[in-house]
């Protein structure tokens, strides 16, 4: 935790916060806190500051200085085949710390139906692993998620709307054209399931103006692919 | 496990070999491989092919040819102070998978002492950690390990010989150069301990070489900053 994410309801009065439950005990026991001590705080969806721990009776109070904007999201938007739900996890907070603007869990063939049953995928899941992502990162923006249960007619009637304006690219391997690098623009990147996307599939998201581009002979697991890819075009 | 990893101990004759353990489970259970099947395996250090499963009885048994090499590998030293044991296990495969050729783990004042008595450090733990990032990316050859619980000695010592002829970078944030993008050469990484090298040490792994270089605003896992970094400069 770089960052102590707060929520409009934390505060008690202007510039004044009080932590309990997880955050209180990570400052505690990780940052052993004591009363005088700054920490890098920051507002969800808000701005970036400063807290100075004032009291560590009933819950950890902070006096809040909040005066610098997040740092900025890259322009990108991830579009996942849904992950098996230990993986979800990993890639949700990854995906969130590194600036990812906007994220798609769609679904493929090689998707197991039994991954959309997953409590993972309840709100309140879905919302902690980008938190992580966003104290991991010192962000506080959260990046926007949509569910997406039926693959054609979120690319037949959604995608193509998404791509405009933008590179767009699905990450396959075998194909022969290598993934650009530094992109200078928005990106819309498509990343398949284990096992890959079907040729079907890939049709399908050609037809709406994604560009099958290879990552070499590696295969990777999914938030490793998205770190790396990221890395290379922004 | 995209790739059976065999090992010599694994062939019962020339071109066959048998599975059991963890390998033959997971053949089974996640690949519901039945006789006739093909795979792809390789042997460990040495070439990639196809397996043949020929039977199921007393373990799973392959007839194998082995004609392909393996994925070349990055130019790329990895030196990381050493991580929380949970995230070493994570970020030992991925940087196997990534291609990474050689990783040198090292001490830094704010690695923990506890983290060097972990028993992921044991030999079996390392080696199987980079089994599985073999395994994900179909390599068959382990990226060298060197443990180095000393770091003056070796940046002193060590340090100066491995950067020769390198790009030599040392990712530290608040420094004011970016870090460059596709080397195009072999490139030396070291990475810090989560809150970052100290300034002592900075400067001690500046005098061998290593130039400082910032990674943006983002503060990320160490398997995220591993991957991305990578992707950035190959």
């Amino acid at each position: 935790m770089n960052l102590v994410l707060l929520r409009e309801e934390d505060f008690t009065a202007p510039g004044r916060a009080r932590l309990t439950g997880r955050r209180q005990r990570h400052v505690l026991e990780v940052h052993r806190a004591e009363v005088g001590d700054e920490l890098v705080v920051g507002l969800l969806g808000g701005s970036v500051g400063r807290g100075r721990v004032t009291s560590l009776e009933d819950g950890l109070h902070l006096e809040v200085v909040l005066d610098q904007p997040p740092p900025p999201k890259l322009p990108l938007t991830l579009v996942l085949a849904l992950p098996r739900p230990k993986v979800l996890n990993r890639t949700l907070a990854a995906a969130t710390s590194l600036g990812v603007a906007s994220i798609y869990l769609v679904n493929a063939w090689k998707v197991e139906k039994s991954y959309w049953k997953s409590p993972r995928l309840s709100e309140e899941n879905l919302l902690e692993q980008r938190i992580l992502g966003l104290e991991q990162a010192r962000d506080t923006v959260l990046p926007a998620l949509h569910l997406r249960r039926l693959l054609r007619p979120f690319a037949e009637e959604e995608l193509a709307g998404i791509v405009q304006g933008t590179t767009a690219l699905l990450a396959h391997p075998g194909v022969p054209g290598p993934c650009p690098r530094d992109a200078g623009g928005p990106v819309v990147l498509v990343i398949g399931p284990e096992g890959g996307f079907i040729p079907a599939e890939v049709e399908l998201l050609s037809r709406s103006g994604c560009r099958p581009v290879n990552l070499g002979e590696r295969i990777l697991r999914v938030e490793t692919a998205v770190a790396a890819l990221t890395g290379r075009l922004f």
